[in-house]
């Protein structure tokens, strides 16, 4: 389906990569013009700064520009549509989430894509390099090892660390549920949400919609829903069980769809059919945010009866994209000096930027990732937690 | 000794790097203005250049950034005159160098200052972080675990491994000694050498002198001279026993400077004495680059009869300093995709920077890290090995 694009963006975007050698290259903040700032920014002004900080560690984040670097890492093992493709083949696109962090949030982030195998190999790295950076984003691997990364990391670094497959997401689609939901008025816990996709960004939704207060959720993955009556469960998969799924249905996709009245997609293409849509309830919702080719396309999901649909596509209304959370919801982060990210600060984050919309119309419930009240909304939103 | 200096430019320095927060930022190559860009920078466009990649391993160095980009890794373990201070007090230096390397090379480095102890880990680290880098510049890392680092990284990356307070130092001094040799009339393969400092300055200047013809070199360390009388030498000071010293002259410092042509300093603030350098031969070399406080000052050695003085200061004639190097050497092996550092490629760029100056004096055996021919020679020196 990857026509859809054509073959004419896809050698546009080879063109372009080529002709700049990549995305991205490094920046002096400070002119170096004579021997005088030479002897400022290296030696031997640099020593007394080096020392400064080797008396008080603490010194790191007023004399360097750690506090303002973000490390992209990824091993590569979950990337885009395309899978387990390795480091280097996931660079560019950690090139340009870079781009978006910088353009968007004034954040400095580098892309670090490792060879690594298992989590201890990526959390042993991540601890070893931390000293650079004031934050980790992590990105693009896969589950359930990504879990267990972020939460050893979270546990033993005193930086924050997001896992934006999981929270990005999270946020983005909280937001424009936020927003879809208020133009259905319907209450976040009354409604039946069913999600499909049980990897990190299934999980990460569901426990964030958990968290705002829905009441009524099931997961399913490729093999059905997430029941009790499964015996292949991982460990994740199971401990969500404690917290959704409550009437404990069991079966196909479909059998969790009758009725409900969201439908959340992170899963693989062409998985819904119109049928499926039509079994939902009156106002339904869907987000159908496979990529690049959705579950269902919009104009299917529309015909069958969805109100609102939303995708990651840029060529449909209502593109739910990460790049509308993580820019800003690192500058937040840096300018507060947090150390680390709590499920208050996703919270917040979705609040601010579903308030970005301040008319949500069925086309309209998530701003385009050029508006700049995005970012700016996510960032104010961490700083208001702890200017209060 | 500090007092050199002033505390103004101690406090200017604090000044500039607190004003500035840290003194590197990240930027995009290509505009994203509208959705177009974004779509063939980032996704769905991104996609397509993952894919190309994953193919084929070999088109990361076409469609991404990584062929410019270089690592400057260190454990802050060996820093300036400061020691073992760590990661975070070495990254105002690293943030330094990357200008450096920008600024003189147009190469895009990164600093990574990361917590290790052991060899094994710097090499686990690196190997892992290596897919995102067109080359490794170890910095700053005690000797002797440099040398086993340096060893295994070469052998087991198939990227270029510099570790710079080895060679860049080695290729500056010698290619300041070549333009000194020929102002004092002599030959390398006739003039007795001693070396003061056998750390990973000492160590690999020794080598390339010796690999450029020099015949007559002894080593010191902070114990004497290393000789075949001694019994505490490690296993790299025992190696060089086999290349250096033929004459198993034994004693201190002093023993070893008498009658000899060139001294190369990279020790200690002032160990040397004037009657030690008058004791030296006729014409004498003095390479005092102990920093940011020299073995001896450039006044005294020249009223004990030094001919020739250099410094590793900017607020002396012949500043002998890594910076003339590494940009340029990094340069030429990017330009020309070279897989591993050789001896050639150093004594190439030796010969090239020392070309930089057309009339060598005494005053002037080094060209000023100013001068752009430095970077521009160096990298023409490789390329032009690849070119023949």
């Amino acid at each position: 389906m990857a026509h859809c694009f054509g073959m004419n963006m896809n050698e546009r975007a080879l063109d372009l990569h080529e002709k700049k050698k990549g995305k991205i290259e490094i920046r002096s903040k400070v002119d170096v013009k004579t021997s005088e700032d030479l002897s400022l920014m290296y030696t031997p002004g640099v020593g007394e700064v080096s020392r400064k900080i080797s008396e008080n560690i603490e010194n790191v984040w007023k004399y360097t520009s750690r506090g303002n670097w973000v490390a992209v890492v990824s091993d590569g093992s979950a990337v885009l549509g395309l899978g387990d493709i390795g480091p280097e083949a996931a660079l560019p696109v950690m090139e340009g989430k870079v781009i978006l962090f910088k353009q968007f949030g004034n954040v400095d982030a580098f892309p670090l894509c490792i060879h690594a195998e298992s989590v201890e190999e990526i959390v042993t790295f991540v601890k070893q390099v931390a000293p650079t950076f004031g934050g980790i984003n992590l990105e693009d691997i896969a589950a359930p090892k990504c879990f267990e990364i972020e939460e050893r990391l979270r546990r033993e670094l005193d930086i924050p660390v997001f896992h934006d497959d999981q929270h990005g997401t999270a946020i983005v689609v909280m937001a424009a549920l936020i927003n879809a939901l208020q133009v259905v008025k319907k209450e976040l816990k009354d409604v039946k949400i069913i999600v499909s996709g049980a990897g990190a960004a299934g999980i990460a939704i569901t426990k964030l919609l958990l968290s705002a207060g829905a009441q009524h959720m099931i997961l399913a993955d490729s093999k059905g829903l997430i029941s009790h009556d499964r015996d292949n469960l991982n460990e994740v998969k199971q401990a969500m069980l404690e917290l959704t799924n409550l009437n404990n249905v069991s079966g196909a996709l479909t059998d969790g769809m009758k009725g409900a009245d969201v439908f959340i997609g992170v899963s693989a293409p062409g998985i819904v059919s119109e049928e499926m849509v039509a079994s939902m309830n009156n106002d339904a919702i869907v987000f159908a945010m496979a990529n690049p080719v959705p579950e269902i396309m919009p104009d299917l999901a529309k015909k069958a009866g969805a109100r609102i649909v939303a995708t990651g596509r840029s060529d449909f209304p209502n593109q739910v994209n990460n790049a509308l959370v993580f820019p800003g919801f690192f500058r937040g982060i840096f300018d507060v000096g947090a150390k680390e990210i709590t499920e208050e600060m996703k919270l917040a984050a979705a609040h601010g930027l579903a308030s970005c919309v301040t008319n949500p119309t069925e086309d309209m419930v998530i701003p385009s990732i050029y508006d700049t009240c995005a970012a700016e909304s996510v960032a104010a939103s961490i700083r208001d937690m702890f200017n209060k």
